[in-house]
């Protein structure tokens, strides 16, 4: 197998390995995990709370928390039964897709996004069917097609809003038309909301869980990695029906047993001070955005973007080139900036990349500067004698 | 499904729930982690080390520790491609059993034992055939049945030395014998070494990562949750062969991305300062394995036993019982103490139950006390109008 990790994984590591890179590649940012974290998770460190497993469905105070975090944004989840603290969204997802879905079934995806979904679908035995987002249209849903391409074989449907890579918001009534045919044809949704709160749009973001408006099977997936920038950390948590939750229970105790106790105080602090952490984090992503905009637009010879409207991600189509992997390690390689091959994300995603502008302003401008150095002398380096790929490294695949 | 989580998890939670309660059941020790690795790890959070995913494999600087440690143990294994730091040793079981089986396998393991190999093996569409250990001959491996047993279908044996529950060892030249079986037949042995220093024994314990006695297929998991007292904290490691690893590896992201960074600190703080944190408890544990043998003893008319080799558990059969599930609900319910009934760990553990000597003397010394009286009153108990079972608790199953 060449792929053993995904090209995200691959890339980030082969620019750890070259001195003075820069890494726009992986979906981290440049914050660290906030002082008042820090400071809660080392009180439980100092007063012995983080040493034996937990419940396997998380601490129960964290599920109460959780609990009471979404009724109030008015969705209802008891903390008994229907809450599972996960080691991560990852996690939560194999947990999900190996406990609810069985081999010779059919997922949905909505591609580009993010790749881990059709790995773990896979790896359940389970197969993907991977539908176009319409590039054209704002990467919206082409529902006609969506409900013709669903077989009786078919039984979920994965839904990333804000999506990975594009940045693109389904907006209410495309997701309301999505619910109605996974109700017909007895799909169960699973929302990844990893980037729920990576939203720069004006009206709020309308989320299936909302019973006012569907009544159906959703699990939700919500991790705690982006909002609070604790990737290290691994923890989310999900949220579902109770009979599903407990099939779920049961190969979550058999993926790790429990998430990690010391990570779920870090979640404990940041739901507990959600506003305060966040907020100022928004701000600065917001500001990035735009940098990173302005910064595109200065490259309108060799780029075509659309303006995000979530995550931390522009996902640029390039001019007159079809294989982004290669492009993006050659970029590596001679202009040391990382970026994602857009054929990483599935169908819709070739000839693009993926840029994250979850990092500094200064790495923003350097790395942007560095990717526009290298198209200018793209033509060049094909033919210099010093030009090197990195298609011997073992990251490269 | 009823058994959503292992008993073992669900008695010990019930017993949470129950006041002044003393649980002799779940694997987990009356020690705090040590103060070594706490400082160690609040020093890493404070400076801003664990906000990030860390490679796939783990932390650079864990592995090449790990790597030197097997090396001082005479194994020697690179920690460029042949060691992975997973959330717990389940975690690195189902990434392992996951990867490198595929449906219709079948793999051995030899019962009673842990009951997540079942588990897991099942989630994973392999089948588990199960095989006996000797009772009566201090829990030997039936070397000529094993053979006998193998078929066509049989791709991997499990092996846990020292056994949980039964405390007992496979000696040197069972070890090697089963060796030769795996290798005739080309089986993977997956060796789940999480009580090897949990040991009593004077000759050291053999270990078929030993290339001097033996160069097969064998995936080696390490705990590091017994060992340190870190269950809490899920990080574990395995290695294995290269190629082997390279395909654990896709599914070892898949499940979890990387092991939690802040876990990882943890393991390089216990690691690097083994011998001053371990010989410490070993040295509780066998006052401790000593205390709850003379307990028993004076439990001759309910109980017969042996003295484990390693482990912190005892198995003792149950003298004219063979349901020790509905015994072991009773006994927490009307008698205040957890133990953990013998069905759990497969064919071979009926009529058994599993108590733990990890926890404190005071303990020990109690819940022993508490079993004595439970079965001293049991006959009286069983028509007693107050007497109560858990029958219709959430837990019971």
């Amino acid at each position: 197998m060449n792929n053993q990790t995904s090209a995200i994984k691959r890339i980030e590591q082969a620019s750890r390995l070259i001195e003075g890179s820069i890494s726009l590649a992986q979906g981290t940012s440049s914050f660290s995990s906030h002082e008042i974290i820090k400071k809660e998770v080392i009180s439980a460190i100092e007063n012995n709370k983080i040493d034996r497993y937990s419940d396997v469905a998380g601490l129960f105070e964290l599920r109460q928390i959780i609990s009471q975090k979404l009724s109030d944004s008015g969705f209802s989840y008891s903390s008994e039964n229907e809450i599972v603290v996960t080691s991560g969204a990852v996690q939560a997802l194999s947990a999900i897709v190996l406990s609810l879905f069985k081999r010779g079934d059919q997922i949905i995806t909505f591609t580009p996004t993010y790749p881990y979904y059709s790995r773990i679908i896979e790896m359940a035995g389970v197969s993907v069917l991977p539908i176009k987002l319409q590039a054209e249209k704002e990467w919206a849903v082409p529902i006609e097609l969506l409900e013709k391409s669903i077989t009786p074989k078919t039984k979920g449907i994965i839904i990333c809003n804000p999506n990975n890579p594009t940045g693109s918001v389904i907006p209410k009534k495309d997701l309301l038309a999505i619910a109605r045919l996974a109700e017909k044809h007895s799909l169960k949704i699973i929302l990844d909301d990893a980037y729920h709160r990576l939203y720069y749009g004006k009206q709020p973001l309308f989320n299936l869980c909302d019973k006012k408006f569907f009544n159906g099977e959703v699990i939700r997936i919500v991790s705690l990695s982006k909002t609070f920038d604790l990737s290290g950390w691994r923890i989310a948590f999900l949220h579902g029906p109770q009979n599903l939750i407990r099939d779920i229970l049961e190969v979550h105790d058999n993926l790790v047993n429990c998430a990690p106790v010391v990570s779920q105080y870090a979640a404990i602090a940041a739901l507990k001070n959600e506003k305060t952490i966040f907020s100022e984090n928004l701000f600065y992503y917001s500001k990035r955005r735009k940098l990173m905009a302005s910064c595109l637009k200065q490259m309108k010879d060799y780029f075509e973007f659309d303006l995000p409207q979530g995550t931390y991600f522009f996902f640029p189509k390039i001019k007159n080139i079809e294989n982004s992997r290669e492009l993006c390690f050659q970029m590596l390689e001679n202009s040391k900036v990382a970026v994602v091959p857009g054929e990483e994300f599935g169908p819709g995603g070739e000839g693009r990349i993926r840029i994250c502008f979850g990092k500094s302003e200064e790495e923003i401008i350097e790395g942007m500067s560095r990717i526009k150095t290298f198209f200018s002398e793209k033509k060049e380096l094909a033919i210099k004698p010093g030009f090197k790929t990195l298609k011997s490294s073992p990251y490269y695949g």
